[in-house]
């Protein structure tokens, strides 16, 4: 039961330079019991000596990471994407401190892949990427330096994570969804199809967005849609367009 | 007041070998608002290129660092003394986790100062060491690989401090909502709206309605609307309104 659940749950590491870094969040993740990590387009070779010596007993997890070229590959099976931010946005996300997210994500992980993602040791997550997380999780960090290592960010999140997995035990508090959830990539067709159909009835305008898509897209993210809310919602949409043929 | 319990509280590591692990431990005390600290006979030099390149940003707290000779002179003016242990003893002593481990020395600092015990990087504290220690504290790490680096426990370790402090401090890491949230009367006028617009482009049937509007409520009720989100709603119903007049 444990084990399924660990399973379920996936580190992203998006565009990272340092492959000490990696080999090192591969430590973390084994320490507390995770094994799926995914690297989105690396910039140096992730499987490198300096990766290898700091994965140390991890290495396991470390060779078995999978390497892809898109941010979408990483979490399109999705049904919760949680990034990590260390930055306050314009627009104010749901965000959880770890030991809320990691509620969040066990239970989720109980019925539906999770992926958390963690952006470049530098700059983070892009906004276009964190607009693709349903969560942001915010270590609090002192404001003074609050530039955690990666992999130090990595082990806070999961350790957290396997303290809520603990936690729950075998009592299973949450009633199964009645659907499954909706996954990253029917979230995404979702805001195209209602990006374009908002167009044609004259509500939005790409030239004056106006944050109106952004907003639009933390509301349904927070509401964490299921299979067949999502079709209620496509199917809305594709009457709407009928009209206006 | 916070400061004051920051600066009660040390991070004493005992015979590291790896001036690289040393650098890492002072960024994520630093990342944790934590600056004192003590290495007892470390292996190598504590202030090498390795040491300074790992520390980054927090390389004032690797510099200030107090190097002693005996394992006694970093503790004998402490009124608590927490060992970091990942063994079980033959002898069972109070073991904390993280979580609960920080409570007791959040509310120690208040008032005495506090040792924080890393042990070497390969065989931990010795059994002498581990007796000077009032408390241990244990990560619940993955049986199978629980070798954390030693700046990750000390992230860890450190991260629950904080979030006792800033829990104690009655502060909360989550931001006040932008908006102040929609009313029960604004929702119902949504419900009501959203139901005479999907009847008119023909999705709404009243004799069939499926449990539609049900699951429109229960999908908008569980995202909590605030204001703004309630009038881009209400907006787009409008536009839609419009174009079928």
């Amino acid at each position: 039961m444990s084990n399924e659940i660990y399973q379920k749950i996936r580190v992203v590491l998006v565009n990272p330079s340092h492959p000490g870094n990696i080999g090192a969040v591969a430590r973390a993740m084994k320490t507390m019991a995770l094994a799926q990590l995914v690297i989105v387009a690396p910039q140096r070779d992730p499987f490198d000596s300096e990766a290898r010596a700091r994965a140390a007993g991890a290495l396991d997890v470390l060779l078995r990471a999978q390497v892809v070229e898109q941010f979408e590959q990483a979490i399109s099976d999705c049904g919760l994407v949680v990034g990590a931010s260390a930055r306050l946005r314009t627009i104010p996300w749901p965000t959880f401190d770890p030991h809320q997210c990691a509620q969040q994500v066990v239970a989720t992980a109980r019925h539906d892949a999770v992926a958390l993602v963690f952006g470049r040791e530098d700059t983070g997550l892009t906004n276009d990427e964190l607009a693709r997380c349903q969560r942001l999780v915010h270590i609090p960090a002192n404001p003074d330096y609050s530039s955690l290592n990666l992999a130090s960010a990595v082990q806070v999140i999961t350790y957290e994570i396997r303290m809520a997995e603990l936690a729950a035990g075998d009592q299973s508090v949450s009633l199964p969804p009645e659907q499954p959830l909706a996954t990253a990539a029917e979230l995404q067709g979702l805001y195209q199809h209602l990006e374009k159909t908002l167009q044609q009835i004259g509500f939005y305008d790409p030239a004056n967005p106006r944050q109106l898509m952004r907003r639009l897209r933390r509301l349904f993210n927070r509401a964490q849609l299921d299979k067949m809310e999502m079709n209620i919602l496509r199917g809305i949409l594709a009457a709407v367009d009928e009209k206006h043929k």
